[in-house]
């Protein structure tokens, strides 16, 4: 099969022909159909992941992948509910089983956890092996593509969970308004999950584009907030002029830049809920003593889990879920990694096999 | 001022003419513009609640409130923000201050509280002196009237308490089906509020009447089941033809006859949620393995404290509550306890003034 | 190998020599070492499960288990922590790995979730074959004994879910009361949970039998009340006379009888919750209108999770748990399910091998 | 009566003579018998609150007050159960009683809200105007001091909170490990809730100093360590060689110091939570991509509410709390805020009056 593989750091990937993997007994071969492209594989190959222990070179980047079932292991059981040639979105997380986090689900936080497109294997390549359960079959009524589905298993994904957790804070309500910072690969579903996630809320983005925040209104923003080269005050004005509010109650934080934390956490009310998944910057740099005064709650949020996912599959099934989908071939990916680094992509690029 | 009192159970209302009540120092005199009338109050008639302890007779009925600001006491501070002339909502369940419901906001579940229309004053006569803490300004701007506003006090209120409850225990989302059992006054709020706090739950509302179903759908009901004459398992076989499930997740209550309350209990799922806010019956009479073996959680809800209102409110300001309102004047209240007794009023039955 | 199997409904088990069980490749073989009676093991023998379906007979009883890793399959992978002959706690509730409450680690309460002791295969014979994410390790060095950890895997698993809901709803604390109702093979773990899951709570166990209430006092009950003969105002005068309070904020519900359920909610204070994991009686049977007004909250717990046992299995390693528990042999397993039936086992029979 | 009153930022305070303060209808005068000098009086002195508006000098500092009723106003409510002469706490954060904290009981965040010991009237004084709505009384038959209640109104009541929010996100345990950061003024308390909150969870008490560990130690820490002038992987081999465990499940901070807070989210558990209550420091700066991969939660906790000391004062008259009380009079205040400053006060300085 062909794969696209990760010979260095700061290097071209490499399209060679490798060996389709072999399967264990609980595992299943997926043929892949299509795979998201995420700033995360650039980070990978630009080495932000160096200090953390990864598998030797080569890698194959890839974890946003949707494929078909191809082979099945011996010991996959029949409530797996799985057959050759069924569509199939890929979890990709996969915990050691025996921790707590996997033992309440939550695998894709298992300390000695394993994701595809971190390793030997990966949807930047015709096959990957997945273990049974891991895989969400995507009914065939649905009409849904792979190139549909791919990107929510993680771009799709990541921000639903981030939402989850300040809707189940208790933050959002008819009465709050709900700050939506970043509008590229995830902020264009986190503005869409946060109309569906919010009762009510009212839900503003805030970007540095005004091309980004178009899309943001256009997939259900109430308002738009572009902050570029704007003081914490001007910001404010804004706010107050748009939504008669001089403070947000809640964030989800699609971007991570360490000034927009500062900025976010100076514009949030008493009791307010900041919720981070996007990971620009590397710093959370903040004053304490609002912090603790003013009882602010910090949820890191990572990717999702298994269920999280089948809820954003269901979403997509009910027609929920508007994308921006690029679809690219396996050749172009060198050049589509330069655009995702300079964030030139509007929506996900994905590759289609 | 003229005032519509109840002197003896099962006995019709008399409409006498009695004085202006007195305000202490912390409380506003609220002209009463519209009063909504609620099931319970034919309950009262009716002795339903001889065995609580109420006042002496005479009692004026009325817990649904609407007014406009008439004169306010000394020690209202100016932080309350009214004025006379303001048009205000009346949160109904006023505690004693000093318990650990009232030091939560739980002022409606004080086991020392009172309420207006269960005492000497309420909202079937012109004026009524409520603590200042108890009322919530309605801003002009949005052009709400009063006969609006009052229902949304407690019809509008408590099914919205109790559906807040099914999304903070997690109940609720994408692959979930929430039931709204019962489309009377409450349940037609309550299919709205379900669509606003479902996080997109599939909402089926059941109820024996087809007219009241033909309005939850209006409001929003993605399906709906008459359950008139059917068994558990006709229930059931509608339901998988209307859902594609077997079961339903979460049960928001708005009726509470006993036979409706072992049908929600018999078609629960695993983990299931069941929120009780309708009082039409008096007994939960379920089996106990069931309610162990697969986890269920029941919920008893009642009416709403001031920030639950406060968000009802802000839903109404926004537009997004719609209302059947039949409005009558005092002279016809007799006539329409009734209709209410009898369950032949579509919507709610608001006495204007 | 020995077993003591089922062949039909309210006839005593066949001790019969029968083959050590297979396992499949992500299986343990698991050499019984110890395993505990529970009062379900007489209730499946006289037909309580009757409507729910099982396997055909011969059924082997027993899923309180504690043993030895005979056996490893060849899919086992190293970080499940097992070697040949290390002592295991099984946790009993297997899930399909589907649903979504498998994915949050709730396999016991699968909806196609399997369970040893009844099936073909149960803690009533030598050998089990056990899925091995379903072991938990007991370290060597705490020097726990297999009959110790036994009945730990539900009689001493149970109550502490349905304790950690109250806690986690909030219920518990140093201005509450805490009932334990019923001092059984549950309740004598239920009062010592009570005292480290409560924040200080005041636990007071209720029974009717003075035997069982001086082990709840012995094993940490602040105050024991002998609910025998007794009416709600009686209990009460006696709850008022010991903790100078007229309710109770919470209840763990180890019976289940209907009557005692009847008075738990008579007791039960504005906002309580109640727990219920006993089984005794089958029917919930209480008014709806202080349900609904008093906003109670019930709770159905059932066994216990991975997790769940993890925590209890600490806290044995800890040397907090005190049992009372009676060894047997597999011969006598007859008369002690007649025993069991008439409630005369004070602490936990386990049968020893 | 006598004040020791300041009239500017790090000046003496001037103990000087001024009028016994009127109460409102709604306030009860207290003859202050106790008050707790905390850390941040000699803050609020030295100017650390300079940026947040405050009324103008002369400020009479002290918010930790017990005392005496000494009169009630004309609408204060029989409920409030206060006589002449009863032992009262002081619940120190006054709401405005409109905006949603203080609807839910939370009048100690309110934006509007007031606070003794930060205007005109504190406990540096001999009575103080309180509204009868924050004060708890105490029972006399606890035979609990003045000076025993005051410090538990901050030090003994700040903790509790941050320890609670711990408990409530589900954080302690059996299998977890609660690390305790400082051990001053609250961190005294901090351990001892710990225990009592902690579910059996190992307590670990960090701090500079060998004698305050010792007590932290005395009060029921499981083990202590002193991480003066040990890098993080030091203190990590001797968090290992103490509880076995690599890394820590929970945080109270009660100190607040930059590189303790660094240090902490260094040694935090996947899905960890860490509560900040201390001040000491007023800079959060921590990576962001462990705390969004690990799914870390960062609780701010400030003071508590009427309910939280409430329960605090339950434990108190249980005799649940132990205290270190240097007892001085109001003439040594200025060179104890010196010792504060410097850390140079084992337990809590109280004056009494």
């Amino acid at each position: 099969m062909i794969a696209a593989r990760m010979h260095g750091y700061k290097q071209p990937l490499v399209l060679e022909e490798v060996d389709v993997p072999d399967i264990a007994a609980d595992e299943v071969l997926v043929k892949v159909a299509a795979t998201g492209m995420c700033r995360t594989d650039w980070q990978l190959l630009d080495g932000y992941f160096k200090a953390y222990k990864l598998p030797d070179f080569p890698l194959t980047p890839g974890h946003e992948i949707a494929g078909t079932v191809d082979r099945i292991g011996s010991l996959v059981p029949g409530s797996a509910g799985l057959a050759e040639g069924d569509l199939v979105a890929v979890v990709g997380g996969w915990g050691d089983g025996s921790c707590r986090q996997c033992h309440e689900g939550n695998t894709h936080i298992c300390s000695n956890g394993k994701w595809p497109g971190f390793g030997p294997y990966g949807g930047y390549s015709e096959y990957v092996p997945v273990p049974y359960s891991y895989l969400i079959p995507i009914e065939k009524k649905y009409n849904l593509t792979a190139e549909e589905i791919a990107p929510l298993t993680d771009a799709g994904l990541t921000p639903y969970r981030g939402i989850k957790k300040l809707r189940d804070a208790g933050a959002l309500g008819p009465d709050r308004v709900l700050a939506v910072f970043g509008v590229g690969g995830l902020g264009t579903y986190a503005v869409q999950y946060a109309k569906i996630l919010g009762s009510d809320a009212t839900v503003v983005a805030f970007a540095r584009n005004d091309e980004k925040l178009a899309i943001a209104k256009e997939y259900g923003a109430d308002e738009t907030i572009n902050v570029k080269g704007k003081s914490l005050d001007d910001i404010r004005k804004e706010l107050v002029q748009k939504t008669r509010r001089r403070e947000i109650d809640a964030v989800i934080d699609c971007a991570g830049a360490e000034e927009m934390i500062q900025t976010g956490f100076g514009l949030l009310s008493t009791e307010g809920h900041y919720s981070s998944v996007g990971l620009v910057g590397d710093r959370i740099n903040i004053p304490l003593f609002p912090f603790v005064a003013r009882e602010f709650t910090y949820h890191g949020s990572f990717w999702g889990n298994y269920n999280d996912l089948k809820e954003v599959v269901a979403l997509a099934e009910q027609g929920k879920i508007r994308h921006t989908v690029k679809k690219i071939k396996l050749e172009e990916v060198n050049e589509n990694l330069e655009l995702l680094r300079d964030g030139d992509i509007i929506g996900r690029a994905v590759i289609v096999f």
